[in-house]
C-alpha cells in the first residue's frame, strides 16, 4: 500500500537551487569556446575560505594524521570554546556589544541555527511574522515544523523592511518576528531608530525576535544594528557570506539566557556537534581581515557599477542594496518584450540567451515576486562588469 | 515579560554528551604523571579519517586556493554526484543490492538524515515504534518534532531487538518503525529471518521502516541486513563510524521513490547542502579499505577480550555485541557494593576512581537503564586492554 507522507514534505523547493541545477545542466552543453555562464543565482562568494584559514586547515589535518593527534571528532554541542570566545571579541569590535561566551552557540550554518531557534522558542501553530520578500527557508522551515509564517508585504517605500505600524496591525500580536538587516533578496537595512522602535514594540508585546545577521560585515554605509544586546532575542549568523565559507556549514547564534539549556539539548540531539574542521577554519578566518575587507570593497564597487549602468538598459527600479550582495530588480515597468515582465520567463530566457543565471522573485515572494528578479553580485569582479552589457543585449538595449 | 519556550525545548539532554563534559573537566585536573582517562562514553573511533582521505583533503584545499580553483561552496542539496554513485557501488559490494544513485541523499551526518526522514514521512502526533534501549536522539528528535515514540521494551532474550509479536501487540499499528542493526547501545543484530519477518509485517500494515545502518561494516559475524532493497523504507547511514569521520558530519540516506522530491525540498530548505569538503573526504575514505578493515579486526579483538575478561570481575551479563563497538552491561546482579548497581552511581564513581568514562543506561532506557552501563570500545587498543584491570580494581576484584 502507498504510505503516507508528512505535511512537512509539502513545502516548496528553494527555487534558487533549481536554478543552480538548470545552470549546471546548461554549462555542461556549452562549447568550450563560448563565453562562460555568469552565475548570479545564489549567494555564494566567488572564492572560497581565505588563504590563511585554508593554511590552518592544512596544519590541523597534518596534526590529525600524526600519532596521538586530534581525531577531529565531535566537539561539544555548542562548539569549540576558542571559537565562541573569538566571536565575543568580534561582536565587541564590530558592534561594541559585550556578550558572554556562554551565550554563543556554534551551529551547522545559519540553517542549523534556524531549526534550533524555532524549535526552542515556538510551538506548532505559533505565528511568526516576517517581511516579504524574504529568504525562502524562513517560511519553509517554519512550515515544515508546523508553525505559521505571517507575511508582512514590504516594498521600496519602507526599503523592503517591516515597520511598527505593520506589526501593530496584527491582532493578536505574533509569537515571534524574524528581522533581516541587511536582508535577502533586497540587500536593504533597518536604520538604528527603526530597529530600536521594533525592539521596544516586541518587548512590550512579548514577541521573540529572531535576528538574521548573516550579512553583517557586508555593509556599504552605516554598520547594521545587532540584536545581540537585546535580552530576549536570538541572533543568527554564519561564516558563509563575509567569511566566504558557504560549503563548510558553520555559523553561530547569540542566545538569550532563558533558552541556553533548551538549545543545548536540541543541538545535542539534532546535530550532535557542528563540523569540527570547519570550526577551526572559521576561527582562523576571523583574523583574515585584509583579504575579506578587500572583498567588501570589491562588492561595493560592483554594486555601484550595477546601480549606475543597469538603469540605462531598462532596469531602473532597483533596491537600495546597502549591504549583502543582492540587488532586487522590479521588472513591472520594463519596456522591452512584455513577456519578460514575468520573472520566471525573464530568468529562463536570460539564462538561455544571455547565459546569466538569476533567481525569479517568486522564490522570495510568491504573491508579488512575478515582477522581481534577484541578482547576486558576489561573483568575480571581472565577470560582474560584463553583466550590464549581456543583459542590455538581451533586452535589445546593448 | 518572560517569553514562552517551545515544547520541543523540553526534551532531555543526550547524557553521553554530559559525561563527555565531566570527563573533560576531570582530565583538566589530573596531574600529568597520573594514568590517563580511558574514554568509553561516546561512539567515537580513536583515530580520525583514514590517511588517504586526509591526503585528498590536502589536495582539494590546495586546489581551492589556486586561481579559479573550486570554492568548496554549496553542493547540490542531495550532495556530490560522485559520492552518490560511489555509495551505489558500496551497497552492491557489501550487500549485493542494486540501488539507483537518484535514491541516494547525502546528509549532514546521520543526525541530519533523521530530521529529514521524520519530517518527510510523518506528522506531529504520528506514532513511531522502536526498541528500547535505543539511541537517545531517535526519541528526542521525534519528541522535538511533536511525534510520539512508542517504545518496545527489549532485553537479552530477543538480543535487545524488536519482534513481530511486539509489533502485532500495538493497536492500532504504528505509523513508523525504527530498526537499528547493529544497534546502539547493545551492539546486537537482527538476523536475516527476523528482519524479513518484520519487513513483511510492516509492508502488510502500512508501516514506514526507518533503518539506521550506521554500524554497517562493523560486524564480527554475519553481514547485517540492509533495508535499501525494501520499496518503501528509508535507510540512514553515516561516515562517522566505520569510516571514522564523526566530526566531519556527513552521512547518507537511501530513499524510497515516493519521498525523493519531498526530502529534496526539505534538504534544500533545512540544510542547503551537506559540508562540501567532508563529502570529498568521504569519497576518498571509501577506498581506504585496508586501513579500515584493520580497525574492524582490532575492534573485534577488543570485543573478544572484554567479553572474555569482564565476567571474571563481576560483569558477567553482557550483550552479545555482534557489531558496532558497544557492550551493554547489566549491573543488576553485581555482587560488589550494592550502591554500584545504580548505573548513574556506577558511572560517576568509575570516572572519579578508575578514570574510565562510560555512559549510564538511563540515556538509552529511562525505565530499566538504571541497571545498565554502555561501554564504547572503539578507543585505542592498548588502552582498551587496560579496562578490565581498572574496572576490576574499582570493583575490588582486581
Amino acid at each position: 500500500m502507498a504510505l503516507k507522507q508528512g505535511r512537512g514534505s509539502r513545502i516548496p523547493s528553494f527555487l534558487a537551487m533549481d536554478v543552480v541545477a538548470a545552470a549546471e545542466t546548461l554549462a555542461a552543453t556549452l562549447p568550450p569556446e563560448a563565453p562562460g555562464l555568469i552565475r548570479m543565482e545564489v549567494g555564494q562568494p566567488g572564492r572560497g575560505a581565505p588563504r590563511d584559514a585554508v593554511a590552518a586547515a592544512h596544519r590541523l589535518l597534518d596534526a590529525s594524521t600524526a600519532a596521538g593527534g586530534p581525531s577531529l571528532g565531535y566537539t561539544q554541542a555548542f562548539g569549540l570554546p576558542a571559537l565562541r570566545h573569538r566571536i565575543v571579541r568580534h561582536l565587541a569590535d564590530l558592534h561594541g556589544v559585550e556578550v558572554s561566551a556562554e551565550r554563543i552557540c556554534i551551529t551547522t550554518g545559519a540553517s542549523g541555527g534556524f531549526v534550533l531557534a524555532f524549535l526552542a522558542a515556538f510551538d506548532p501553530g505559533d505565528r511568526i511574522a516576517l517581511a516579504s520578500p524574504y529568504y525562502p527557508p524562513y517560511v519553509n522551515i517554519l512550515t515544515a515544523l508546523g508553525m505559521e509564517p505571517v507575511v508582512l508585504p514590504c516594498g521600496p517605500e519602507t526599503d523592503f523592511q517591516p515597520t511598527v505600524a505593520m506589526l501593530a496591525a496584527l491582532d493578536p500580536p505574533p509569537d515571534g518576528l524574524i528581522l533581516a538587516s541587511p536582508c535577502n533578496p533586497a540587500g536593504t537595512m533597518l536604520g538604528a531608530d527603526a530597529f530600536a522602535d521594533i525592539a521596544v514594540w516586541c518587548a512590550r508585546h512579548g514577541v521573540r525576535v529572531i535576528s538574521d545577521e548573516i550579512y553583517h560585515g557586508l555593509h556599504y554605509g552605516p554598520t547594521p544594528v545587532t540584536a545581540s544586546a537585546m535580552e530576549e532575542a536570538i541572533t543568527i549568523n554564519s561564516f558563509s557570506k563575509y567569511w566566504r565559507m558557504t560549503g563548510w556549514r558553520v555559523g553561530w547564534m547569540v542566545l538569550p539566557d532563558d533558552l541556553l539549556r533548551a538549545v543545548e539539548r536540541l543541538a545535542q540531539n539534532l546535530f550532535i556537534s557542528p563540523p569540527h574542521l570547519a570550526q577551526c577554519v572559521a576561527l582562523a578566518a576571523m583574523d583574515c581581515t585584509d583579504e575579506l575587507e578587500a572583498d567588501r570593497l570589491a562588492y561595493r564597487a560592483t554594486r555601484d557599477d550595477l546601480r549606475a549602468r543597469l538603469p540605462a538598459i531598462g532596469l531602473d527600479r532597483l533596491s537600495s542594496a546597502e549591504g549583502g550582495f543582492y540587488l532586487y530588480a522590479d521588472l513591472a515597468a520594463l519596456d522591452a518584450d512584455p513577456a519578460l515582465r514575468d520573472s520566471r520567463v525573464f530568468c529562463r530566457r536570460l539564462l538561455e540567451e544571455a547565459h546569466v543565471a538569476a533567481t525569479p522573485g517568486i522564490d522570495f515572494d510568491p504573491v508579488r515576486g512575478h515582477d522581481f528578479v534577484r541578482f547576486s553580485y558576489c561573483g568575480p569582479t571581472a565577470l560582474m562588469r560584463e553583466v550590464p552589457g549581456r543583459i542590455g543585449r538581451f533586452l535589445g538595449r546593448g
